[in-house]
């Protein structure tokens, strides 16, 4: 499931080219992310103070009044202002009072109303909603409308109507190739609440690990996991801590390919007698189940038996990508089955094997959700398919009547940047012309971080803040389009979702200070922050990677965007107002480029990037040269123009897996000194 | 409790005058920090890759093997290279092979042998130890020891013997005047482990709460906690927790002052009939239980007993400090009692109540620590003394064949800087004079922490990295005393304490954030980077505070010492050979308080510091134009110098509770221009 993304460098052109990116507005307090369907503001403010205490109305549930309790605790955690959370009886003493209509779904669906109203007076605040995850999206907000201002801590009066675009904002997380533990997960699960996200899409089984326990086939998780998987508790606690946050989580076990690690205790269910190992390597491997087999359904169905009863969600995610025709060629009893049923090649037998297990799951009353390859007529309109192929071939589906999500432009594995992502629509590109009836097909998308260059240490860098630009896209009105508003917001989302304990700050400057030693990780940061990593599937390619390689290196500690970068293309775009800025921080870098050599020659980690430290200096020394021309006001000559143009080629190739990010701007400086102005 | 103690000013002054302090060389990888009683470095390294493993040899337990375990993670964690923490059979395979000899104390005890020895080849470390916690000492020194070079991740050969200079090594933390949380509990027991500490003392109750569930007398937890205690489950996970890190944990019930918060659901046992409810107010109170009722002994038998059962150390603090004479002689009862028994004033009615206190204790087979103050000839003499008052008060005390433990020096509230505590040993001061078996009765010290001005947001940031350096006077030889290798050491344990979990950089940095609202938090910190607080019983002075008080104002966010500062003043110390960086950083800090100005004004909280950002910029400013007279190598002119003096004079008094901790500094700039020289 790899799309071919267009390269990083186009995501920053276009970012740069994007209308409005240099001309919004800020609106006051206007830190909301995602944006809200409408937003009227009013005169006045709700002081915020340790007396602040919420009400409940209306119908209520233990999920509502925990809600209640915790806004007030991550209120005092924001405000650092003690304050009692017990829920206030009488509503008129509340400063917060919330009124749900009624209960939603027992197991909350696709369907589950999740509008709001939020109406905040100087007086007191109202939030109301039909459901209790309207309740839970509304609490985001208020929260996120809390400033502190030159009277003290405040919501701004504001009257709020919202609901979200698409009704399935998922966000994928890969814990086969890379173990990821509980407590990462619910960490996760309260940054997804925090933008509105309403489902974890847990991608559970792999070649390279099985992780969650089967008590009734232990060998899945006991010989397919290094010991690393979720027991049934951890896995009903993490689905009841999401519930809590207005979350539905949808298990995949990925069928009958990328299967490696259910093969190891298992291998009776495998196409080829085996034995079989987990798989430490990557990319598409050949072991498959056998879809010719009784017994490998009458195994999927006990199977499935068993883990609906941990996963209640109506959807049940079967994979069914990427699956290699080998081993079933391989095999003569498969082929001879493949004859005898008049199937032409694997993608008929791979339909077969869905069919079968459409009815699996249809026993236990599971719809299923698959990747692109699953699509086929035979199978019911009631499916979802999610695409990693892009929006025409989302497009195609809801034409045939199928619903679907997007993923396609949504890997955050990819390393594009936020501005990226956020230009992805579910409903543009080739779905742009479908029709209204069509479009109702298209459910949303979901963010995916596969784990092949991620790990439990550097997850969060890899998801956050870039998610919050997705789950923008998801949730607000489609023509919330301002990249520049979004950049800024999303810096004071990264703040707020530390404050919950996620790590995506934090966690690369630990990374730094390993890769420096005993050495200063300023001057590193500094080289660090021009940098970003190449996406994960051009890694594979130009370094050998299994699940076992340490992710210790510079490349792992660089988050997926340069900010520094973005931020300096933005100056250069209008070079002629800002060359004294241009010049502070070209010279800053052709500095940081030469201190920072002696540290890199001390660590084992860090030689590699020796030459991306030469680089950054000559690049820099390039930049400065040609705003010495641009300042004389004359076209630089041409001989010069060649030597840089050579230089800034070379620095452009990637080295150690990273880019040096300011290339393209510093370009920019060369073409208008080559031509005087 | 509370010591007066030199003003912060001397300890900087201290600090610069200290012999050793710019002098000292480092070892290569010498990161160890206490310093361990021998070390001897050898030739060669022992590479630390993916395939490290730890086998056991010798006696074990559960405890060793999961400490093995451990090591192993922590080690992952700390190199991000995955590793099998599954304990290796074959001594001959492992990287690291643990021999403990036998089994320590079923409950650990002050008695227990802690000393090991680590020996590093390039083939194998071997670390042996009588007991598992020698094996837990040991543990710590390699993980220490851990340096990435220029060929990796490894551990240099070295021999180490090593034990510890005193068997009571405490960190005290004061949970009842500000909630703090079991988790921020066990985080700080990875601390104390870390830098080799061995009890936590737990004042669970006091005026403000009291914060451990009883079953016995439940509206001790249910009326005096406003909900924030720990259930017995948690008081158990935590002992569990600590005793796997090696560490004891001795409970403090202050009687029978400091104790309102028991009063509460029960005032038969207050001296006057209440009612009573939980002090807000901070300081020392009236109300002290009554030592002349029956039924104060028979609560307490009780009470000591179901608390016995819970917390297995051999030792129990009373608390014993403070004790208010004034309810005492408002009750006609209580002064007919002490007429009765012929007590001449409320310090024999207090040694009455110990004494009938240490019977109960003895009982259930505890012995007695207390506060200075329950010094009395009449108390046996394997109680134990801890002295807020001084060593002084310490040796009066083991020449009366008493034992103590040093807290006076180690109060960390009070905001002094490392290189104080570092300064101030058990064994010196009025002790110095003691004769050895006197000496002997000195059984270490602990650090405190009290909050009044501490809450579970910024208290690792007020206890750390700084407990680590008492932790290094606790075991280190008497003769390890470099204050500048103590300081980069320091450093090194800071960053390690945050891979473990401790929030002391990320914490303060996120108050600052939250300060700074939408601005740019860079801003404030260089501001706030010069800032130190004022001890605790000063800030007590100047505001008001309750134990509701917010505590999220800019002297919250400031840890307790300016690293900048510091070494500001060696710049200064040198200056003729520093002049550049001295005016660089000068001129750093004057644009510093003038571009700060404007988010001052704009945050509520930040308003009250906006002169100390005037006067750090006029501070700077006189620093540079000293630089320019020296420059110029001329005497400033009197009136020039008795203008700045007049500045400097002002600057040096705190605003909105902080010291600026460059003025020193700038003073001796000052002499020295004045001077010409």
């Amino acid at each position: 499931m790899r799309p071919s993304l267009s390269s990083r460098q186009i995501g920053v052109l276009l970012l740069v080219l994007m209308p409005g990116f240099l001309g919004s507005v800020r609106a006051q307090g206007d830190n909301l992310m995602p944006q809200p369907a409408k937003v009227v503001h009013a005169q006045g403010r709700l002081e915020i103070s340790g007396s602040f205490r919420v009400a409940l109305e209306g119908y209520e549930e233990p999920r509502l009044r925990a809600a209640g309790e915790r806004i007030v605790e991550r209120l005092a955690r924001q405000t650092a202002i003690p304050m009692n959370s017990t829920l206030e009886t009488d509503p008129a003493k509340a400063a917060l009072v919330i009124r749900c209509d009624h209960a939603g779904g027992l197991v909350q669906s696709v369907r589950e109303d999740e509008s709001y109203t939020l109406e905040v007076t100087s007086r007191q605040a109202r939030l109301e909603a039909a459901t209790p995850v309207g309740i839970l999206r509304g609490m985001e907000t208020f929260l996120q409308l809390v400033t502190l201002d030159a009277q003290g801590f405040a919501v701004p009066a504001v009257n709020i109507e919202d609901k979200p675009r698409f009704p399935w904002r998922g966000f994928m997380i890969d814990v086969s190739r890379r173990w990821i533990p509980a407590p990462v997960i619910k960490r996760n699960l309260d940054g997804m609440a925090a933008v509105k996200l309403n489902v974890l899409h847990w991608h559970l089984s792999d070649d390279q690990g099985f992780r969650v326990e089967s008590r009734r086939f232990p060998k899945l998780h006991e010989m397919g996991s290094d010991g690393h998987y979720y027991t049934q508790e951890e896995i009903r606690d993490v689905i009841a801590y999401a519930r809590e946050r207005g979350i539905r989580v949808v298990p995949e076990f990925d069928m009958p390919g990328h299967a490696t690690s259910w093969f190891v205790g298992y291998p009776e269910i495998a196409s080829l007698p085996g034995p079989y190992t987990v798989d430490r390597t990557l990319g598409i491997r050949d072991p498959a189940m056998d879809p010719t087999r009784e017994e490998v359904y009458t195994f999927l169905d006990a199977f499935i038996g068993e883990m609906t009863q941990l996963f209640p969600d109506e959807y049940f995610h079967i994979g069914g990508d990427e699956v290699r025709a080998k081993h079933w060629s391989e095999s003569p009893r498969i082929q001879e089955f493949m004859r005898q049923h008049g199937m032409k090649d694997h993608r008929d037998l791979q339909a077969y094997f869905n069919q079968r297990l459409l009815v699996i799951l249809q026993k236990y009353g599971r719809k299923m959700v698959g990747w692109d390859e699953i699509l086929h007529p035979e199978l019911p309109k009631d499916i979802v398919v999610q695409s990693w192929r892009g929006q025409q071939s989302l497009a195609e589906a809801a034409r045939r009547g199928y619903m679907g999500i997007l993923s396609w432009g949504y890997y955050l594995d990819l390393m594009q940047p936020a501005s990226f992502h956020y230009g992805v629509d579910p409903l543009g590109g080739g779905a742009a012309r479908l029709s209204e009836a069509e479009k109702a097909r298209i459910l949303g998308g979901e963010a995916c971080i596969w784990t092949e260059n991620v790990d439990m240490e550097n997850i969060d860098a890899a998801d956050w803040p870039l998610t919050a630009a997705i789950a923008e896209r998801l949730w607000s009105p489609a023509q919330v389009q301002d990249v520049d508003s979004m950049y800024r917001r999303l810096a004071m989302v990264s703040r707020q979702l530390e404050w919950m304990g996620l790590t995506q700050r934090i966690s690369p400057r630990l990374m730094l200070e390993r890769l420096a030693g005993d050495s200063d990780p300023a001057v590193l940061k500094r080289l660090d922050e021009v940098l970003a990593p190449l996406n994960c599937d051009v890694r594979r390619r130009v370094h050998h990677y299994t699940s076992l390689t340490p992710l210790n290196r510079l490349v792992d500690a660089t988050p997926p965007e340069s900010d520094a970068a973005r931020e300096f293309a933005l100056l250069v775009g209008h070079w002629q107002a800002n060359k004294l800025k241009i010049r502070q921080q070209l010279s800053r870098w052709k500095r940081a480029g030469a201190e920072v050599a002696p540290l890199l020659q001390r660590s084992a980690l860090l030689q590699e990037d020796l030459p991306l430290a030469e680089n950054v200096s000559a690049v820099a020394e390039a930049g400065l040269e040609a705003l010495d021309y641009l300042e004389h006001a004359e076209a630089a000559p041409d001989a010069w123009v060649a030597k840089q143009t050579a230089l800034l080629d070379r620095a452009s190739q990637p080295q150690a897996e990273l880019w040096i990010m300011i290339v393209p701007s510093v370009r920019e400086l060369l073409k208008a000194a080559e031509a005087g102005k």
